[in-house]
């Protein structure tokens, strides 16, 4: 091994150390800072981000990613060092020509906005919000044309989330999809929509909290390796591969939400948790692929949890657990979770229309990139857009354009990662049954652990080694479409009632 | 203000964040890292301590201090940034002779201690864990050699956990105490124990956690400031003064242990969410003083936790989050929370013998640092102590010498605190009564909060400011003295029955 590379691997361990810290540090500030310590977390989280962002620009470390970006030295790493030296030399060029000054007032920029989203949201105010967020705007374009002075704005963000997948590849299977899934949608529509009325009652959270534990356990989540808490908004983050958590948020009259979030977050642990153990500093083990990531979530919330199938062998366990269910018939339970009719909240939506919620998104992600669309325009583009799409119309803003935190922190183009990662997850399914025949049989004999053994071979342990158009033609043998999600979404949909 | 001053402010606000991210790192890996994380955790840890550490020895703020020393800059600064200057510097000038490869090495060991006493403990295995406790002893005595080449090695220890109380003191007051106690002590043995039969029953975890929620808002511990979480002991962390986190530890089958952990580390919240704000970054905001520290949560969970009239505004509140507590008489209560009788571990031990917990483990800190016994004879010295001390014998090291952590982690020194904590309760009680009368009239009465505010403007605010022989000065006017205690132990026990 080369001294340089010996070098370095102790400069991504020291790096890594930030970026634990951080990591912890975000981690509590949504699961359990209280509302007087707040501040002095900011204040930890703005120094830290600093002084990461000071060993990514550091020249010791521009020098020694030359050195190992030269043939000779580069030729003689393995493919996970190899995609590290590329990768972060292109963030090492990206950042230093960041200022240091911009970059801390950005963070806390970001972070001073996502508090005053809070607050607007609570009451509904698209006012209160708007200064932040033209700001934020403004800042991330800025931000971005220091990074790549050259380049469209809105691609390079499309590129930090989904490497390799661009505008014209979403334009292209967003538009492919949303001319499928609206005829479909128009056929649902004209049906009845199931009763729900035998869930309605008040579930016991202590208990809703053993059911999650009960479905993390049987996907495969390896509580040695993770932890759980609550937080506003379920998520999942990792600080190592061996400590990947989740969150969870529970409501009394609702124990659907908690159960797919439950399902859905575990679904990103369990990849985190299956990277080789081997990337752990490297890039390859990095969440990066954001659409790969929503992949993984998404296939076990819906492409396995939503089936009939997936319940078969836990559904008693789940009466045990939340008597309630006992007096629900599985076949009640499968229709209600799969009520398919378009609604204001994304993180609420089904399956089917929640595509429209994305599509949504990115169209005005493009409104503000691209046609730099005034601020103050933004509500009334986002009403027109949901009336066009889903054929409804907010009574507010706080269920409109200001109910997902995303663009109070500047993840813009991180929207588009969900529904690509629901296209790669009807290849994947493809893929799968090719392979391992029906899922449904599978999931009907208890044995959805050969499924995640599955997942954990194709998918997880490469970590974000391979691009998602690389998986896509590693395991799926295709170059990405919408049209396997269609079959699946019209297999299922077309006769359920 | 001096320029001086404004970088010193500045370089304490810095590195108040290294404490912040350290504290956080600890508080996480006791309530949630799980098994796979530690490693990271802990590789973190050192990291950043020893950042930290690197921080208190640089020469930058070596010459801040002897600046700030210099009569005109020092004679300028308020009483809290003199306190800190005064500190900080002697600090300074310790640290600067400890070898950072030794600190670091040193830090290491705890931690590899710590984890083996774990191990040993729960197999009561003392062999296993003597080589790291040698090893921890000679590092500790190494460590305090460096700081201090030229003092007693314990007086040194003691002095950093309860600065001003030297070993004479100590000696002193414990010798008081012992004598006034034994004689009580055989009193009540002479008695029979109360029928604790009504008690036995299982006790739901998420009633006690409720348990837990209404004493802390009933003593007065701010849940904006706070946040509670679940770990093997119970234990109270400051963050910031708008953060303090307590801990506590649930046992189906006796809830009394949760009550008064959760009383106990109340106490230590409400000193720490009520110091002076100004404090937060100078040495008058730390964690400093244990003794005084241990007197506030020992001042809650005892002096007024375990009397008659702190449970008669509460004590149909806990029956209806405990329904078994209905069917249990307050008076019957009151005898089981005061069942005084030797019994093996520290920490379930009452108010009387567990004076006698803190004497013996104090006797044995001098035989290790002032007899150098060896280590392979301490679980007998430990054995003799406690058959002389309490008359009981212990079957085996795990109910012995390896049942508290504070050895493990190098902590020697800090266990007089607990008892010189129980001394000052005495004295503070006197002053309290002497001022706001009768204390059961008061509680009786509900007006708990009354007494926090008492405790909150005598103590709480200076935080630690003075050391703790001035706060019995200022408050109680009067020296240490054993004397205020056992009164207050007569009192309660001579003729309860």
């Amino acid at each position: 091994m080369s001294q340089t590379l010996d070098q370095f691997k102790e400069y991504l361990h020291k790096m890594k150390q930030y970026e634990h810290v951080l990591t912890l540090l975000y981690w509590d500030l949504q699961t359990l800072t209280p509302e007087k310590g707040v501040e002095a977390h900011m204040s930890a989280i703005t120094y830290f981000s600093s002084e990461s962002f000071r060993l990514s620009t550091a020249d010791e470390y521009g020098q020694m990613l030359r050195t190992l970006s030269e043939p000779e030295e580069f030729d003689a790493l393995d493919e996970a060092m190899q995609l590290t030296v590329r990768r972060y030399s292109r963030d090492y060029e990206r950042f230093k020509r960041v200022p240091a000054d911009f970059f801390a007032d950005y963070t806390e920029t970001k972070a001073r906005s996502e508090k005053a989203w809070e607050k607007a949201k609570r009451s509904a105010d698209f006012d209160q919000f708007a200064p932040y967020l033209e700001k934020v705007i403004s800042m991330t374009k800025e931000y971005v044309h220091y990074m790549e002075p050259d380049e469209d704005p809105y691609e390079v963000l499309l590129d930090m989330y989904e490497e390799g997948i661009d505008g014209d590849t979403i334009d292209r299977v967003f538009e492919e999809l949303k001319e499928g899934l609206l005829p479909l949608l128009a056929k649902i529509e004209a049906r009845p929509r199931p009763d729900l009325s035998a869930l309605e009652g008040s579930y016991d959270i202590a208990a809703q909290k053993k059911v999650q534990q009960m479905l993390l356990e049987y996907i495969g989540f390896d509580a040695d390796a993770g932890a759980t808490a609550e937080s506003e908004h379920p998520f999942t983050t990792e600080l190592c591969i061996g400590d990947v958590r989740v969150t969870n948020h529970y409501k009394e009259n609702d124990p659907i939400s908690a159960i797919f979030s439950a399902i859905h977050e575990g679904g990103h642990a369990i990849f985190g948790q299956n990277v080789d153990p081997a990337y752990e500093d490297t890039a390859a083990g990095q969440v990066n692929l954001m659409g790969l990531h929503e992949s993984q979530s998404r296939f076990f919330e819906n492409i396995l949890g939503r089936r009939r199938s997936f319940w078969v062998p836990i559904y008693d366990r789940l009466g045990e657990i939340l008597p309630q269910f006992k007096e629900v018939p599985l076949d009640t339970f499968y229709r209600a979770i799969n009520d398919v009719h378009p609604s204001m909240i994304r993180t609420e939506a089904d399956e089917v229309t929640y595509c429209l919620h994305i599509i949504l998104r990115y169209e005005m992600e493009k409104a503000i990139f691209r046609d730099n669309v005034p601020v103050s325009d933004l509500p009334q583009l986002w009403n027109d857009k949901m009336e066009e799409l889903l054929g409804i119309r907010p009574a507010n803003d706080g269920e409109g354009i200001l109910q997902d935190m995303h663009w109070s922190d500047g993840s813009f183009g991180y929207f588009p990662s969900y529904l690509l990662g629901s296209m790669y997850d009807g290849m994947f399914l493809e893929a799968l049954e090719k392979e391992k025949g029906s899922v449904d049989a599978i999931l009907e004999d208890g044995r959805i652990r050969e499924i995640t053994a599955w997942l954990n071979e194709n998918i997880h342990r490469h970590g974000s080694l391979y691009t998602s158009s690389e998986v896509l033609r590693r395991v799926c043998k295709k170059e990405l479409s919408a049209r396997p999600l269609l079959d699946y979404f019209y297999q299922k949909y077309e006769n359920l009632d």
